[in-house]
């Protein structure tokens, strides 16, 4: 069994873990990185890839996604070890007082701090209790619209009644075969002009809605979906002739095995001392959306501050005794730009 | 005479001092904004224009005159109100609370807050005591090298033995037709790489190092420079011709009378709470290289942070008891991008 040693594991390579790639890299200290997400970027990549964000400082206005493409290309130099697509599953203390870490595709690592970047926790989508889910899920029910162009001329079936839902059912209507919009319940959590939109649709008959039905079976094989069963609440059964499922049910969030490590916990937050972004326990640091303390902004800018804040004080835990020469990125450069 | 009634005054208009108008702006915050400089963006305009700064998030590289355009497009929606070339030169509590500032060119605000982001302090050169010096300055005589190409084919004088000067002896030799460099002592402030090239240039005879000797008086009229006469520490005197004298003394950094407003002072830095950015004085904020705290990191994007932070506390000061609804950048836009 392989065993990655290194000075520093980062949790969560959405856009403050990634930052704090580059932050630690700038301190001398190299990392692996670890992700429940195949891709880097965390909710940027998985949930908002195209939308613009107004609130990093010298963008008047980035794509979630270009940020993320950019963020990645800063950290490259300092040559991380991506590992994605794997939780943590344990956390283990070492009596030389480093930390080996477990993650669910078997990679073992050993390092002597921990930086926690982990968001909202490992997220994903909430799923509905349905018979053979997991034979559909990939190939004809998804969680996210990740390309549009994929559903043209489809059957598609939406399921929920929060933003998401609606919005896609809207956009999906101008290019799909059909859209049906099941929904437990006449009222949307929606933007009232959606929700009218969405109603105009309806009566107009180019979108139908199945209220108050919820989601009952899928029927098809070998992940090729034929039609879903509905029920209504009173208990009649329907069943709707689709190619796509679309269940959008809203993000579990999780902070998965990480709530059991000690960490002075907060409602789901780890408490941190902002002022070197030090949790409870010695070695282990977080930032971003995870870390909490009085009057906390949840911003990515908050973030990225934390992560150089986390670095140093990382670096001063490595190094204890050792002073820090500080030299601006203007002299040092980066190694690979200089 | 005109009173500019608002509810916030930024002074310092650097890079920290532009992104707070943006951070107050999506707060609904207007502002006034007061800088001793001609031109936004502090020492990144005035002194590393055409550096590049490598730890900004999201920019793996930029330049500081790059950076400082982006961040003013960025406050642009917001439609600040700049009063550059001006120094604060007193500061009153009015009887309802609000503070009123008068600046060194007349001008007068009355402001429900206040927030410092003067970085270093307002700062300029250390000018040489020469006489007749005012009427060669910006003609003649100047502290800063904004456009290389000016000085081709000039015979240039610099004086100084640090960094500045002996990196622009260096540069400037390519394109000039003489330089001399005037330094008191053989030993040079620089990085030992840049002072030996300095050396061989003058081996070579093509730099001439006036070693050691001192400034002494201008000769020339109307601003136009003919010579510069030097005294040796002996008192041995030369004149040399010069078109242009480049006195690199290193810049003096003032508070200026916002030392004198009562506020907690360390070391000519502004004592805040980090959590909200507030000064012991109500109603006075203050973020970037001129704020302090415990593990306060002199960065930029630390500066960015602040803002936000500070934003959100101006605006609880300005509005009590309001409890204000979180919108992410991605919902709600900014004015004129939306």
């Amino acid at each position: 069994m392989h065993i990655h040693e290194t000075d520093l594991v980062i949790i969560g390579a959405g856009p403050v873990g990634l930052f704090a790639i580059f932050e630690a890299g700038m301190m001398g200290i190299k990392c692996c990185v670890i992700d429940s997400l195949e891709d880097v970027g965390g909710q940027c990549t998985a949930l908002y890839p195209e939308k613009p964000i107004y609130d990093i400082p010298g963008f008047p206005k980035i794509l979630a996604a270009d940020l993320i493409e950019n963020l990645k290309h800063q950290a490259q130099p300092f040559g991380p070890l991506y590992h994605m697509g794997q939780q943590v599953t344990s956390l283990e203390k070492l009596q030389d007082g480093r930390f080996q870490i477990l993650t669910s595709t078997g990679t073992v690592m050993v390092t002597k701090t921990i930086l926690i970047a982990a968001g909202v926790g490992a997220f994903g989508p909430n799923r509905p209790p349905l018979e053979k889910l997991e034979e559909f899920e990939g190939k004809s029910v998804f969680y996210y619209v990740k390309n549009r162009e994929a559903f043209r001329d489809k059957k598609i079936m939406i399921a929920g009644g929060g933003d998401s839902a609606v919005d896609w059912a809207i956009s999906l209507s101008e290019i799909a075969k059909k859209v049906t919009v099941v929904h437990r319940r006449p009222k949307f959590r929606a933007a009232p002009e959606t929700e009218s939109q969405l109603k105009k649709l309806a009566d107009d008959g180019i979108i139908d809605l199945m209220i108050p039905y919820q989601l009952d079976g899928l029927v098809g094989n070998y992940g090729a979906l034929q039609a879903v069963k509905l029920q209504s609440m009173d208990g009649n059964t329907k069943e709707i002739e689709t190619d796509v499922l679309l269940p959008f049910y809203g993000l579990a969030m999780d902070l998965g095995p990480i709530a059991e490590w000690g960490l002075h916990l907060n409602t789901n937050h780890i408490t941190i001392n902002p002022a070197d972004c030090s949790t409870n326990i010695p070695g282990i640091f977080a930032i971003g959306d995870i870390a909490t303390y009085p009057h906390k902004l949840k911003l990515i800018l908050t973030g990225f501050a934390e992560a150089a804040q986390a670095a140093h004080a990382i670096r001063a835990f490595l190094h204890p005794g050792q002073v820090y020469h500080f030299e601006y990125s203007t002299t040092s450069g980066v190694p690979s730009f200089t």
